[in-house]
């Protein structure tokens, strides 16, 4: 849809909670993103929240806070304020618009200060955001395609159908987790290359993956298929996955059917959802080589090559048990950027639905992998450690080739560009247990 | 958990309902299959029936007829009223007995008729029995690994894991439905094996593939892996499933992450679910060659070797637009067995949750295609046409490679033995419309 700018994306507002006006917040007035929350540690039901500075706008409590807006924006409120943003989701950008127009409006410096309203983001817990139905996972980074497959089929890194097809499978969303998420090293069947029978144990090449997660608003019930021109308009918003993955899991049993137990022990999303209209001043020209094919019709749409990717900076940080021992901070292990991707997002909801298949409100598309070109900006320990072979070496002198047990995983993502605010993502983090 | 028989069991049971009585019927009061249904065309609320001859049992009104069956029983009546059973399949193998326990007593001969608790099936409409969080579809039949590797891989048809891991992969919810189901052929993009580039139009290769459905009970709330050995009391039952396949989208798409567009479209389930404790006198030898390596030990328990597998026929049936237009009824294609799966339903569950996954009550896994040694057992006509290159010949002279617009699929499964009441599971059939 790539929406025009709006009052809402005004570089000048600022609001009356104090800490959105800080330089370098996530959440200044100009984001808004979405929660699902409730106090910490205490039995409340969870709500939709939206992010301001370092508060939470309690979407359970607007009340009359909201009597002199739109209808459209009173019942979007409504929506939000259920345990999931499912049916937010489901009511389509012109509810999703005046609802943020008038949070907007309710958060401005010129408004009055409404405290009740606000719950502060240290003293939350927060949920997934949506029942998911229905998670995909694409593979959408070339770099990412390229350096994998020469580490699993040297001789042919990079398959015919890459640069035609939007690669995806589906993936697991019993297990996917908000920020936080806790799991055990996941055992299962592994074989040396050099061995004629596999073994069982607790996976040895463990790995993170730097996606960007899609959250579907509405769908196409009855699978009629989304044109890209139009599959904007089916995009609530991008958050931050980790796709957890076992490297050796992997090698041994995706072949002919793809991954499978290598990836559905554990998937990890940011508690916050950014709107696609948030992001609008961020938006990236799509690129390919000159020499790549043109995108098949149903691929296409007007949009495309001027502004069909995100500009989004993406961070990976680790923190080990021995530095978080000690008191470090996590670490930055690579930096790379969401404009990189060789599909964009309408491209994937056009892909996903232009056979019949059905997406539904709350379904999650994992972006793939998001590996840069420079070698600084893979997204998985994977290519960090070129297979493995080249270990990270950490500010405490402990080196890495895949993640040890007690690891945090810690990525961050945000939009910041000629002098506008950031448009933040806050943190996905998780943490990788003993086995069981 | 391989139940030992019980009074449920006893072929001399007969039932009020006379038409569970005949000879032939899928469903004597031995059997006892669980729907979700309504009177069709009503806007009554679904709620959960058992199969009793051409009836079905409202579980929604047995009020009053429980009164004096164990709490047990009536809790769970209570839970199988709703409109999806996953409260029922949550509730545990304890309960589905007493259930079974309680509605053997109340339909069989010696007690008083209570008509008022039926509806005709004929009078039915059917809802998908649960809702189903995650679809996941193995390939557990080896001959037809074996046939379809030969076409996709001719130098490489089976992979080497294939006799040690029961390979699955993650299929897609959103577009399950009951047996009734008709969807538009699939669009998508192919590449023609001399070509170089691909082209985009309707799938020229569909398929059905004929499987087994295992509906989960009780799952594995926070990951730990379920044993082998307490598996069985984890499955709530079974249903037949097609898996509609895209051939030639699947062709160009499955590298390497498996099948996605070539599969999601659209997969039909019977409406009936045979709990494997109806199943109980049916259980079948599991075999491998004496050659093959043994299981691993998470995938091995002691019932496996003499009664992990079950005996239960599956016909495929094919009825094309001019046979129906000529009052033709559908023609048998193929007839093979589900005891010839290399992995049992046990094995399937202990392999999905070894690694910490969570299954649910109301999952769906997915047996794989369920061809046979012989070639009339084979499960797609993918295999039945040696890959498109031997029409079938039909009945009314026309000739099938693959489907056609207008063709329905229907599949049927019984198990039948020693002279016991046959165990069915009814029919799920599905028509292939013209693309959108």
């Amino acid at each position: 849809m790539n929406m025009q700018l709006n009052e809402t994306h005004d570089p000048a507002l600022r609001s009356w909670v104090a800490s959105a006006n800080t330089a370098g917040t996530d959440f200044p007035i100009q984001n808004l993103p979405f929660c699902v929350f409730r106090r910490a540690g205490s039995d409340e039901a969870y709500r939709g929240g939206v992010a301001i500075g370092d508060q939470i706008v309690d979407l359970g409590r607007l009340g009359s806070a909201l009597s002199g807006v739109s209808a459209e924006a009173r019942s979007a409120a409504a929506l939000a304020a259920q345990p999931t943003l499912n049916a937010l989701m489901d009511a389509g950008p012109a509810a999703w618009s005046a609802l943020r127009l008038a949070l907007s409006h309710l958060l401005r410096g010129d408004a009055a200060p409404r405290p009740e309203l606000l719950v502060a983001q240290a003293a939350a817990e927060y949920a997934l955001p949506a029942q998911i139905g229905d998670y995909t996972d694409f593979y959408t980074s070339i770099h990412h395609a390229t350096a994998v497959g020469k580490l699993f089929r040297p001789d042919n890194p990079l398959l015919p159908n890459y640069k035609w097809v939007p690669i995806g499978y589906h993936g697991r969303s019993s297990t996917i987790g908000v920020s936080g998420q806790r799991f055990h090293r996941p055992r299962g069947q592994t074989r040396g290359a050099s061995e004629t029978e596999p073994v069982f144990g607790p996976s040895k090449r463990l790995d993170y993956e730097m996606e960007v997660g899609i959250f579907v608003g509405g769908g196409n019930a009855g699978g009629a298929p989304i044109a890209a021109a139009d599959a904007e308009r089916h995009v609530f918003g991008l958050c931050l996955l980790n796709d957890w993955s076992a490297r050796d899991l992997q090698a041994w049993e995706y072949q002919p059917l793809g991954p499978f137990l290598a990836k559905n022990f554990a998937t990890t999303i940011s508690p916050w959802i950014v709107t696609l209209e948030a992001l609008a001043p961020y938006r990236a020209p799509w690129t390919r080589d000159a020499a790549d094919p043109q995108p098949l019709p149903y691929l296409d749409y007007p949009a495309l090559r001027d502004s069909g990717g995100f500009d989004v900076e993406l961070e990976v940080l680790l923190q080990t048990a021995a530095m978080r021992n000690a008191g470090m901070a996590p670490v930055r292990i690579s930096l790379s950027n969401f404009r990189h991707s060789y599909w964009t997002v309408a491209q994937l909801m056009a892909h996903h639905t232009v056979n019949g298949c059905v997406l539904r409100a709350g379904d999650l598309l994992g972006s793939g992998t998001q590996s840069g070109p420079d070698a600084a900006e893979a997204g998985s320990l994977l290519e960090l450690s070129g297979g493995g072979k080249q270990p990270l070496t950490l500010p405490n002198g402990e080196q890495r080739v895949f993640l040890e047990d007690g690891d945090t995983i810690e990525m961050r993502g945000w939009a910041s560009r000629d002098g506008r605010p950031r448009i933040g993502f806050g943190a996905v983090s998780g943490t990788v247990l003993a086995p069981r």
